[in-house]
């Protein structure tokens, strides 16, 4: 049995927590457990489910103060970013509630039987989205609460109805159990079965519950080997499931000739700010600044390396990340091509990580041997490239590996002539492209996208957002169904504010029938029409 | 160079085509022109692309008696249903032609700017899909129009954006040729160039086609063998990329005690001819027909039996299909609690293959050992399997694998008491529900769904209906970007017919501003309200 220990990020001491890794018994007892929940949830419907949100977001909010305490201490962030990250993970579960509340998750589509197609009859379809079942989540080890075990992971999951076992990271498992416990709290406020969520401590805990024939699929932040090899494992299972890896990015930052002119000094000290965020251990960190090789390029590079040289070094997340982290840009700094712009001045005392930034000319990245260059390395580390002209600009971009996230810096006060240009491109190979902002910020909103192609994601999902819910869902199509027989937001009465595309016009709040047979499948199809929730007030 | 046949699937004499086998670089080029094609895509909008759609489904209908010729000389499907596929082909292309011109698959997502929200300021965001790149089809053998070189896949793709490369199918490489001739006529007439879609042969080629670093994604319907493979080799590459594949399924149909009592010998008819439906060469044929163990039940099976027993043997798609049916089947029948129901009776001449239908004990199908009893044989076949009870029922429904489809023949004049707990368990397994029709009959519309958990398919997409689409896109959030650089449908302007929810409010043909700034990310979400398209009639 091996016990559970909770590592100081400061001082490195170890703290035994009182429990062992999960044995594999253990591990399906949870998964099982997550099955017979199942019902209870299914239950519950949209509103139920957002209540039971709303309760574990209170209850984290009611533990905040040893929550965060914990978490501070297994990760050293500190207690005034842990706060704000406490309140952003109870905001998240509010606002995923209101997500399913609200309906069009289910992405409802219904088509009345009617005798007249081309295609000859047809009968009544009605398709929705239902939950998957049991999920396993992993969270990551730089957003303890927001990404951790009741981050969105879990609240996207338990708001659409899918049971989760969540696995503790091993870098902050004192904060994942007080989490849980604070979840358990609030499932039990509900009067809901344990079932509807599980912890799960250790690395072979993780492997078998990826392996376990009870999960249906896999959310996970971190890191690209370590998802990579879970990955490799979901999808090598008898029946393979889905496997929605966030892995992270070098996220590339330009900034555009014009910019440079304009505002040099704030821009490298904008860039210096997102760079050094949380010690530079942000998934979104911009890792490859491209800047214009001219004299307001070399202001903007002036401007970077004065706020790094400022920077006080700190600990980052864990002694192991810490050793990779200076052991991968010592590598990085050592490239013939490169030289050192900046270092934190401050005293690296023991245990303690100074930010680093690099500079090479464009052209190196263009070599097909600037691998480390054109890495993520996770930490206060930047590489800054001078690109010649709008060409080297387009070739760099096009040799980056597809990011998370792609950032413009343009003119403000007059038209940039590069910016259209650069967005397009970094639309190509980004899932958020920025202007005028830095990445190292994810709004929790509607239209958010956090994810982007591989190696940024595993797949097309967000894993931030309303959209998040869409991972633990599948379509389901029912046929010639009799009203009893079919969920409720599926049967022909009017549900308030629930939109539904019906034969082909979008409606909300609408019954089935009353916008007549307007049939999407002819030849010619319209247009989707709107048909208005009559029970709602209409504008002008 | 290998040389491509084309094998009559009636006489088995091969046919040399003229051509061979894409060579590597063959693929390679291929790829490399559908790369430099994706701007032209672009370039036409949705309107354009959707004449695209418009444009190969008339060259298609304008080619209609030398593809079915071919198709009937390759497949032995005959010149009646491969005309009719033939017209829901062309259905197809233009439906999903209305699909992007309606838009509403672009889920738009917009935030504007608010300084108010419960986590301080947001910036404006703004969402869409947008497409992969260029993506590889593989059609399958059993709908060479359908699911072939223009079948959904294809068009599906192009209607989002993506060029497409398609690998012929070894079943039908003339009908493979003469329809990628349609397309290319159609590409050129539209003035796009011809990298829009290209056409490979050969196995390796298909393999090729999977690795090729310009491949975003690949489409597949074909067996569980040849999807799983190509999943590996998909999910294997230094940048993975999704695999959707359509693999077929046992498809359990479930006869009801009432409806039995109804009007068995309908049912039992009925059941005979969807299993028979194209030689039972269907993805949605039923494979395990489950009918109660009473007096009605048994008039069921008879009248199945004797419809069974009354159908002509014919040509299976191809003489492989044809032996590995006997085979698998022979070893099904001897399967020791298994006895022959009924085999057509008519003569099996050279190249024929008749119709077999076996019964069991569904007991039998709980004893684990029951693999061959529960799997999928492509072609005229099923088994038949007498449930004692509700609770046997349910074990059986447990025990078979997810699936395409699930169906239920209930009572239609009377409350079926069995009804809703049934449907509720095929809903937990299968992509779609039938009740009171057969599964062999796939509507091309906005709801249908088809595809299912695995094995049915790789992933929870679906390959037919409107939101097959959703395979080719990834969504694209745009933050703080001026009008000027963001796609057209994105920008402030009303864009007439549009769904955009905005806001938090899902809107239709509407500017952004209109509604105010009504905020989705606040503590309690609103349910979306409906801001109607001005520019359109509506309704009382």
């Amino acid at each position: 049995m091996t016990s559970v220990l909770s590592i100081d990020a400061r001082s490195g001491q170890p703290r035994d927590l009182g429990v062992t890794d999960s044995t594999p018994p253990q591990v399906a007892a949870l998964t099982a457990a997550a099955v017979s929940a199942v019902p209870w949830l299914r239950a519950q419907g949209r509103t139920g489910r957002a209540a039971l949100l709303d309760r574990i977001a209170a209850e984290l909010s009611s533990s905040a103060d040893s929550i965060v305490a914990a978490a501070d201490r297994e990760t050293a962030l500190g207690v005034a970013r842990l706060t704000g990250e406490l309140t952003r993970t109870a905001f998240q579960l509010r606002f995923l509630g209101g997500v399913v509340r609200d309906g069009g998750y289910l992405d409802i589509i219904i088509d009345t039987a009617t005798p007249d197609t081309p295609m000859g009859p047809r009968p009544d379809l009605r398709r929705m989205l239902s939950p998957l079942g049991p999920v396993a989540v992993f969270g990551a080890s730089n957003f303890p609460l927001a990404f951790g075990v009741a981050g969105g992971d879990t609240a996207s999951a338990l708001a659409v109805g899918c049971p989760v076992v969540a696995k503790a990271h091993p870098a902050h498992p004192e904060t994942s159990l007080l989490i849980a416990e604070a979840i358990s709290r609030a499932v039990s406020a509900q009067g809901a079965p344990a079932g509807v969520f599980g912890l799960a401590f250790g690395y072979e805990a993780g492997i078998a519950l990826v392996q376990d024939p009870n999960i249906t699929a896999v959310g996970f932040t971190g890191s690209l080997s370590g998802g990579r090899a879970l990955a490799g494992i979901a999808s090598a299972r008898p029946r393979p499931i889905p496997f929605y890896g966030e892995l992270g990015s070098l996220n590339p930052l330009v900034v555009t000739s014009a910019a440079a002119d304009e505002r040099a000094a704030e821009i490298g000290t904008g860039i210096a700010g997102s760079v050094l965020l949380g010690q530079g251990q942000f998934c979104t960190k911009p890792g490859l600044i491209l800047v214009p090789a001219t004299a307001s390029g070399a202001a903007v590079t002036t401007a970077l390396a004065d706020a790094v040289r400022r920077s006080a070094p700190g600990h980052l997340l864990t002694s192991q990340i810490a050793a990779a982290f200076t052991t991968s840009t010592c590598a990085v700094a050592q490239d013939p091509a490169a030289r050192v712009l900046a270092r934190a001045d401050g005293d690296a005392g023991p245990g303690l990580t100074g930010a680093l930034v690099v500079a090479v000319p464009a052209a190196r990245l263009l070599d097909g041997d600037a691998d480390g260059l054109l890495a993520e390395h996770f930490g206060p580390f930047a590489v800054v490239a001078q690109y010649a002209d709008d060409g080297e600009l387009e070739a760099v971009l096009a040799a980056v590996e597809p990011a998370l996230t792609g950032t413009v810096l343009a003119a403000a006060d007059v038209p940039d002539p590069a910016l259209a240009t650069v967005v397009e491109l970094m639309s190509r190979r980004s899932g958020r492209v920025i202007v005028n902002g830095f990445p190292t910020g994810v709004a929790v909103s509607w239209a958010m996208h956090h994810g982007g192609p591989y190696p940024a994601a595993t797949t097309s999902e967000t894993s931030v957002g309303a959209t998040a819910v869409r991972r633990w869902l599948r379509p389901v199509t029912y046929q010639n169904t009799p009203q009893d027989a079919l969920p409720a937001e599926l049967r022909d009465a009017a549900v308030p504010g629930l939109p539904r595309r019906i034969d082909g016009t979008l409606t909300i709040g609408q019954p089935v029938g009353l916008a007549g047979h307007v049939i999407g499948g002819s030849e010619h199809v319209a247009a989707g029409r709107l048909e208005p929730d009559p029970g709602r007030q209409q504008p002008g």
